[in-house]
C-alpha cells in the first residue's frame, strides 16, 4: 500500500516490457497480449497498477509488437490512472525481452524495478521487493518457491537459489529449487550484463541475469504466499481470472450468511459488471449507494399492509446485503480501494440497518401500537449500531481487531439481515429483528467480559 | 505512553532522589517531602508512575532523611504499581543531592534517569529524553526555556545552553538561558566526575554535572510546553494541585458545553475525591459505571407521569453527563488511564444516549401514541449513535481525527444530553431530542460532504 512506503522510496521507476508478440495467447484473437482485457481492465494496465499501488511515480513502458496501438492505450492510462508513463520504442524487440530493458537504458536511475506486462503481480509483494534494505552491488529477483503450485511450470523460467544468492537462471535448468516471478529490483550494471549477453548472441533478460547471477550479484527476494501469474495461454487468462475473484472476497473478514451464500453470488455479480464493456467502469461507491437504496426501498416496503409486501421487503434487503460485497470486491478488483470509499460504505451499512430496524418495528407497531414493541425496536436498532461501534472502538483503542470468536460472526450484517430476510418470508420480521438486536447486545457484553478478562490476567 | 517506547528502550533504569529533607515544604507537617499527597498520590508516587509510564522497568530510590517512613512506602508501591523498586541508603545526604547518585553507583547500566522525588514530570517529557538518539559520549538534562514562566524563578537551578551543549551549570549564574528541570538521561561517568566534585567539597548533583558541561559533555533538550514543576513550598505544591487539574481537563476534545459548564463542575468532583483518603483510590471505571446508572435511572423517570418526574430525569441526566468527565479526569490524575477503561466508557457513552433516547420517546409515544413518534424517536437515537461511529470510523479509515468545525462541536455528546436536560425542564424533551437528533444527521452529512470534497480536491 502506498501509504507504507518509505519515503526515500518515493520517485521510483519501473520498466514494464510489453514489445512481444506473445503469440500463444494473442495469436488468434489479434489483440497484442498487453491489451488483453481481464476483468475490466488490460494486463498492461493491471501491471502499471500494480506499480502505482507499490508507490512506483513513473512508469517506462518497451513496446514494439504492434506498437502504435500499445502506446494508444498508454496514453489513455496515463490519462485515466493520473501516474507517468512513457512509451519506449524497441525495435529489437525480436531479438528478445532483454533488448527492451536496453532500451530503456537512458531513462532509468537507480534503482528500478523491470516487471513484464502479461504477468499478474500483487501490489504488496512489490512492496516488499522495494521495502528491503538494498544492497547496491546486487539486483534481486522476487522467486517463488512453491514450484509444484506454479501454473504452466514447464513453460517457467528456472532460478537455482543457494543462500539466496541466485547461481542460475534459464528456461532449461535441469537443478532448480525456484521460479521466476519477472519481477526485479535493479542497479544499472544489468544494462553492462544484457549489452554482454546480447553480444553473444542471447538477447533476454535471462541472458544478462543469468550473467550477474555468475558474478554473484543477483539475490533472490521469497514472493511467500503472495499472487503472482505469468499469462502465457487462454488457460492461464481463466486460471488468472478464478484467482483474482477468489482473492478479492476477503474472506477472513466475512461472516457465515456472507461466505456460504452471500459472496457466491455478490462475486458473480462483480464478475458480471467487469466483463461487460458498458458496466466496468461503474464505481465502486455508486454500488454501495444502489445497494443502500434498496434497503432503504425494502424497508419502506414493510409499511404496506399484506404479506407479500413483506416477502418483497426481505427478499430486497437480502438482495442489498449482498451487494454490499460487490462494491469491496471491485474497488479490490480494479484497484479502486479508497479510505473515503470504505468509510462511506460503512456509513451507508448503518444507515441501511437502521432503515431496517424501523420499517420492521413500525409494521408490527401497527398492528400492535404498545410500547414494549418501540422498547424492542430502539432496542434492536443499538444493538445493530453498537455490535459494529463496540469492533471500531476496540480497534482504535487496542491497535488491532476484536478476537475472532463464534459471537463475533453472530454479531455480523450479513446475518442480521439474513434473518430480517426470513423473518419477513415467515411473516414474523419483527421477532427476527428482536432475536439478532438481542444477539448483537449479547456478543457486546461477551466481548467487554472476554476483554477484561484477559486485561486482568496479563 | 509505553507503547510508544522503542524496544531498545525496555529495562531503562532511574535513579529518584528521596534523600533530602526537603525542610521548606516538610518542616512544619512532620511528613517528609517525598510522602507529602497532591491528588490522592504521594510526590515520590508521582515521580515513580512518571518513569513508569515513559517505560522504566527498575526504580533505584536514594533514602537518607526519614528513611524508614520513605522505605515502608516504597515498598508499599511497588506491590500497588507492579513496577521493581529498590531503596539505597544515603547516609551522606547532608552532604548533598549528589551523593544520593553515587549512592546508587553499582546498580544502574547505562544509560540511566535521574529525577527528584519532589518534582512533578509530565511522562511524555520523559518518554522524548530517552527517545532521542543516544550519544553514548553525553549526558542530557531536560531543560527550560521559558525562564519567565517557571515558578519560583529565584530557587531553580540555573542552565547556560550554547547551542545545544550545556556550559555552565548552578544556582546563582549571572547569565544563562534556561532552567534545569531536574530530569537527567545519563552514562556512568558521571559517577566519576561526581567523585570527583565531592573530592573538592561540593556534594551537589549539580557539582557533577557543572563538572561534565565544562568538559562538553552535558547536552540540553528541550521540554518545550510538556509540564514539570518543582516543589518546595507549600505555594508550589497548591501551583503544582491547580497546574494538574488543569491538564486533566482534556481541553481540546470538549465541544462547548463540556468546556463552559461540565468540565468546571466534573475537575471539581475530581478533586474531592482525589483529596479525600476515602475515596481517593476509587476506579475510574467505577466512576464510568455511575455516570452510566445515573442516566439509566434519569432516562426511567421520563416513563413516569408529571412534570417534576421530567424535571428530576432531565436533571439527572445533565449530573451523569457532568460526571462522565470525571473518570477521564481521574484516570488522568492517577496515571490509570487505560485502553480497557477509555473503551468501556464510551460504550457505557453510548447505551446511556440509548437509555435516554428510548425514555423520552416512550414518555412522548404515551401521550402520542403516532407512528411518527416513534419514526422520530428512532431516527434521533440513531442519529446520536451514528455521530460517533462515523467520527471513530473516519479515524479508522483516515488514521487522524475528523477536521475540527463548529459542526464536530454541534453533534457532541455533551451538547445532546445538555438540550435533553433544558428540554426536560421546560417540558418538551421529545423535541428537544428530535432537535439534536436531527443535527446529528446534518453533521453526519456535512462531514462526508466535506471529506469527499477534499478527496477529490486533491
Amino acid at each position: 500500500m502506498p501509504q507504507e512506503m518509505p519515503a526515500s522510496k518515493i520517485g521510483l521507476s519501473a520498466i514494464i516490457l510489453a514489445a512481444g508478440e506473445g503469440k500463444r495467447l494473442s495469436g488468434t484473437s489479434g489483440v497484442p497480449k498487453p491489451l488483453r482485457r481481464l476483468l475490466g481492465l488490460t494486463l498492461l494496465e493491471r501491471a502499471v497498477l500494480s506499480c502505482k499501488a507499490a508507490g512506483v511515480t513513473q512508469v517506462y513502458v518497451a513496446v514494439g509488437f504492434k506498437k502504435e496501438e500499445i502506446r494508444a492505450h498508454l496514453k489513455d492510462l496515463q490519462q485515466k490512472h493520473q501516474i507517468s508513463i512513457e512509451a519506449i520504442d524497441n525495435s529489437h524487440w525480436p531479438e528478445g525481452n532483454g533488448t527492451s530493458v536496453l532500451a530503456c537504458a537512458g531513462h532509468t536511475n537507480s534503482p528500478f524495478l523491470v516487471l513484464m506486462a502479461d504477468h499478474l503481480i500483487d501490489p504488496e509483494a512489490i512492496s516488499q521487493l522495494i521495502r528491503r534494505d538494498q544492497d547496491k552491488d546486487s539486483c534481486y529477483l522476487l522467486v517463488d518457491y512453491r514450484i509444484d503450485q506454479v501454473f504452466d511450470r514447464n513453460d517457467a523460467t528456472r532460478v537455482k537459489v543457494d543462500n539466496k544468492h541466485i547461481t542460475d537462471i534459464g528456461k532449461h535448468l535441469k537443478l532448480y529449487n525456484a521460479i521466476d516471478t519477472g519481477v526485479f529490483l535493479c542497479q544499472p550494471f544489468l544494462f553492462q550484463a544484457l549489452n554482454e549477453a546480447r553480444l553473444e548472441g542471447d538477447g533476454t533478460l535471462a541472458g544478462g541475469t543469468g550473467r550477474l547471477a555468475k558474478l554473484g550479484k543477483m539475490k533472490a527476494i521469497d514472493i511467500k504466499d503472495r499472487f503472482w501469474l505469468d499469462i502465457d495461454t487462454p488457460q492461464a487468462l481463466q486460471y488468472g481470472r478464478s484467482q483474482l475473484l477468489k482473492r478479492a472476497r476477503k474472506n477472513e473478514e466475512d461472516g457465515y450468511v456472507a461466505k456460504l451464500l452471500n459472496r457466491r453470488v455478490s462475486i458473480g455479480i462483480s464478475k458480471l459488471i467487469l466483463e461487460n464493456p458498458t458496466t466496468a467502469s461503474i464505481n465502486p461507491t455508486t454500488i454501495s449507494i444502489i445497494s443502500f437504496l434498496i434497503i432503504l426501498i425494502g424497508s419502506a416496503l414493510f409499511l404496506l399492509r399484506g404479506s407479500v409486501a413483506s416477502i418483497v421487503a426481505g427478499v430486497l434487503i437480502q438482495f442489498g446485503s449482498i451487494l454490499d460485497g460487490t462494491d469491496g470486491e471491485l474497488a479490490r478488483l480494479t484497484f479502486r480501494t479508497s479510505p473515503f470509499g470504505a468509510w462511506l460504505d460503512t456509513l451507508l451499512d448503518r444507515y441501511g440497518d437502521m432503515a431496517v430496524a424501523i420499517g420492521v418495528t413500525l409494521r408490527f407497531w401497527m398492528k400492535h401500537p404498545t410500547g414494549w414493541i418501540v422498547l424492542g425496536g430502539m432496542g434492536a436498532l443499538a444493538g445493530f449500531l453498537l455490535a459494529s461501534y463496540t469492533k471500531k472502538e476496540f480497534t482504535l483503542r487496542y491497535g488491532k481487531g476484536v478476537p475472532n470468536s463464534a459471537w463475533t460472526n453472530l454479531v455480523k450484517r450479513d446475518l442480521r439481515l439474513f434473518a430480517v430476510f426470513i423473518g419477513a418470508i415467515a411473516g414474523f420480521p419483527y421477532f427476527a429483528l428482536l432475536f439478532v438486536g438481542l444477539l448483537s447486545h449479547i456478543g457486546i457484553a461477551r466481548l467487554v467480559y472476554g476483554v477484561r478478562k484477559s486485561t486482568r490476567a496479563s
